[in-house]
């Protein structure tokens, strides 16, 4: 024991106090002890320590003990070691202290959830039909599986066997035409539109219908690009507004558009395509969000599947077709990008459990996932009938549209209310619709309209809730 | 049956020749006879359509069932309708014909995997000690609760009781102070970067460490920032150098450097700190990608817990200590930066599905989080003392260090020979060691080092590759 040391415990009636029965080790305790010493300021800079051998009979513990203390405070850099002379407390200028460990306010921030008793929310998904117990088994099946395999790092651009059966269901579901080399697996379509956004590159401009989906304008402009929206008519997108806004990628979702409905023709189709092979660089993404959801006729073909110059980025999802928990989304990539996605960003890992995948891919391939999709769609069928049959008593006063396909519809007032007095009525007999006005980027002048969403709802919901908003509305 | 048709019809020896026994729906074999015609040219711009009654009369089937046909062909624009004239083919300049199906070509772009016996990878992770049973009982156990809920989208940072976990372990593991607002769950650390970009903004330069974890300067880089590499002496980062950088954001591993394992010493860190205090705007990233495993002394409490003026963004995984595919993330942002990403990024969706997320928390509350890493903990040590001792006849040529943490070491030679040398002679004998080289960033002048991982062999395997890795080196 130096005297120093011994003057120092001395002076400062200390010991160190080791509890042997303490949870905490031996070593630690005398560790913390000369830790909190030098941050007090009490061991000053320079200050030679006992060597382990003195002060491991002073305390009267194995000199390992003490060896361990001496290299956790070493690796830590509280002290330092100088060959044959010993250890020396370090410099610490400025030391800081640990903030304490804050108490969480338990206050969120959120707002207070208004209460309503019909929420007609256009982004409702009916989980009361989710086939949980098919789910299970499929879950449980899966973890049985061979097991190390399952959980070791997995393909960047998802499991190859899952990404053959997406391709298989896109090319019959939706025309779309394309190899498991194109194809990139990711935990929702953000994260998907984030990854693109690496891919495109920066100094691009974006095109996005106007009104629009407000997650992928939102997504563009989080990634700091400039964002030009762009005005429909009844066909979609206005081509010769595109070739104005000199955008590079246009986004959009033709198959029917979010939140108007539209289905984009053919012919406006083709012009799109056009526009896209005018310039090189130039790409649409197809955002096919709900095309698995339409009330007359057979799915509209994705415009994927008439592109021949490789420009459209397909975009698809599980989350809406099968539930919002499950982050699965995809994108179908043309070869062009498919080399700058492997250069640029092949190296980010999978954002999507493998687990996870297995038991999609089962979904798909043992048929659940085309009885669930038949399922909801006749259920949803039904709700779409009932509020279209609800809303009727309105036909002198506002006109349905979008009303084919999704799980939305619009109603344009055309009595003078505006938005504002027509979700405050449904408000005021505790409904909620929801304003177009969410959906419009900028200034732009459109006739009062309000979404109706009905897959959350049971048709004797909608039936009750169409008699008091038809009230609500005429009175 | 307007004449043209009756024409058409005959000219072509066609008839829609319907098999009502098909598979495919009647109205629906009618929608591709016409539609492949119009596509054809066969049926051109401006040509009248059968009524939908004189159709159904000549083909034999409900009028209901050629009005589907004829609705599908509206909506997907191929028709137009002229109302009390009748249906027209619609106007379709330089149509694009389907792609069709493409093979997959299934010999994939990827390197041969050349035939090792034993591979000293620095990635690796035990999956053989992985608790499957009880992943299994949790998995099934979460399944069985609440079953809607866990199906509805999430919180966008994560199910709050989760992060409420992750910040009683962060605190008590690894002295990270935080409320669960601070909390935001990502799937994988590539994820939370690019999150991370988003919320930091543009016009930013990244610093790395040189050598460094190649993923994350790749990341920044496929994000269109400034990177640059950063000396480092043994306390880690040079501070002057990273003054003299420019940099606004650096990102660091203090815990234990990827890939030299150095700890980053008391000293140094709160000179990193006083950096970031400096200048406004400053951060400091702390990829705490593997603190878990250490063989000496106790973890080295985290950089976030010294920091009082919000100037760490902490980044912890569960992907290294549980599995890798597991893909799950977290970042522990200071609160100024709370406010900027619910602002910028608040909208995107939870990358990480609810499912999983009660998994892992219900996993670590109930203890097997704890022993899976004393279990991992125990194996990793036993091969890391055998690496140690199977490499001890190389003394006199080369030298260890990072051993102290993290699942590799590195082994530096002194006799001259090169990096490719030393992995060629390894290679002779079926075992694969990493070189340093692949981890540095542009030049820079270092001694010949490999890395060699142990985290993926057994200690037998271990000592007998030491054996032939000894012999080959030597000879």
């Amino acid at each position: 024991m130096t005297a120093l040391w011994v003057i120092y415990l001395y002076m400062n009636e200390l010991t160190i106090n080791l509890k042997p029965k303490s949870k905490m080790p031996l070593y630690e305790q005398i560790y913390r002890y000369i830790k909190e010493n030098i941050i007090a300021g009490k061991l000053p800079y320079k200050e030679k320590l006992p060597s382990t051998r003195q002060l491991s009979r002073y305390l009267e513990v194995s000199r390992s003990t003490v060896e361990l203390a001496y290299e956790q405070l070493l690796s830590e850099g509280y002290i330092e070691a100088e060959p044959y002379r010993g250890y020396y407390v370090a410099q610490i200028e400025g030391l800081y202290h640990f903030s304490k460990e804050r108490e969480s306010d338990h206050t969120h921030p959120e707002k207070c959830e208004e209460k309503y008793k019909y929420d007609f929310s256009p982004n409702g998904v009916d989980l009361n039909s989710f086939p949980y117990n098919a789910w299970r088994k499929l879950s449980k099946e899966v973890l049985l599986d061979d097991k190390v395999e399952l959980f070791r790092l997995g393909d960047p651009q998802g499991e190859l066997s899952f990404r053959e059966s997406i391709c298989k269901y896109l090319y019959q579901a939706r025309g779309v035409g394309c190899t498991p080399e194109q194809v990139v697996l990711g935990a929702g379509s953000d994260f998907l539109l984030m990854m693109l956004c690496a891919i495109i590159g920066r100094d691009r401009r974006f095109a996005v219908e106007n009104p629009t989906y407000k997650q992928a304008y939102r997504l563009f402009e989080s990634q700091s690009y400039p964002v030009v929206p762009i005005d429909m008519d009844r066909h979609g997108m206005k081509i010769d507004k595109l070739y104005e806004s000199d955008a590079d990628v246009a986004y959009v979702t033709p198959s029917h558009q979010y939140p108007t409905g539209v289905v984009m023709p053919i012919k406006r189709r083709l012009e799109l395509l056009k526009w896209a092979n005018d310039r090189d660089g130039r790409y649409i993404i197809e955002d096919d969000y709900d095309s698995e959801f339409r009330y007359k006729g057979k799915p509209i073909p994705a415009l994927q599947g008439y592109d021949q110059s490789g420009r459209v980025i397909y975009l698809g999802t599980f989350s809406k077709s099968i539930a919002p928990a499950i982050r699965m989304s995809y994108m179908v990539l043309p070869e062009e990008l498919v080399a700058v996605y492997r250069k640029k960003c092949g190296f980010i890992s999978s954002t999507v459990s493998k687990v996870d995948q297995l038991i999609v891919q089962s979904f798909i391939e043992n048929g659940y996932y085309d009885r669930h999709l038949n399922k909801t769609r006749a259920l949803y069928r039904g709700r779409h009938d009932m509020l279209i049959n609800g809303l009727r008593p309105l036909a002198g006063c506002c006109s349905i549209s979008g009303e084919n396909a999704g799980v939305h519809l619009l109603l344009t007032f055309e009595n003078g209310m505006t938005e504002d007095e027509i979700v405050e009525r449904a408000k005021n007999v505790r409904i909620r619709v929801y304003r177009m006005s969410d959906y419009v980027v900028g200034r732009k002048e459109w006739k009062a309209t309000v979404l109706l969403g009905y897959a959350n709802l049971t048709e004797e919901e909608i039936k009750e809730a169409c008699g008091m908003l038809c009230e609500a509305w005429l009175s």
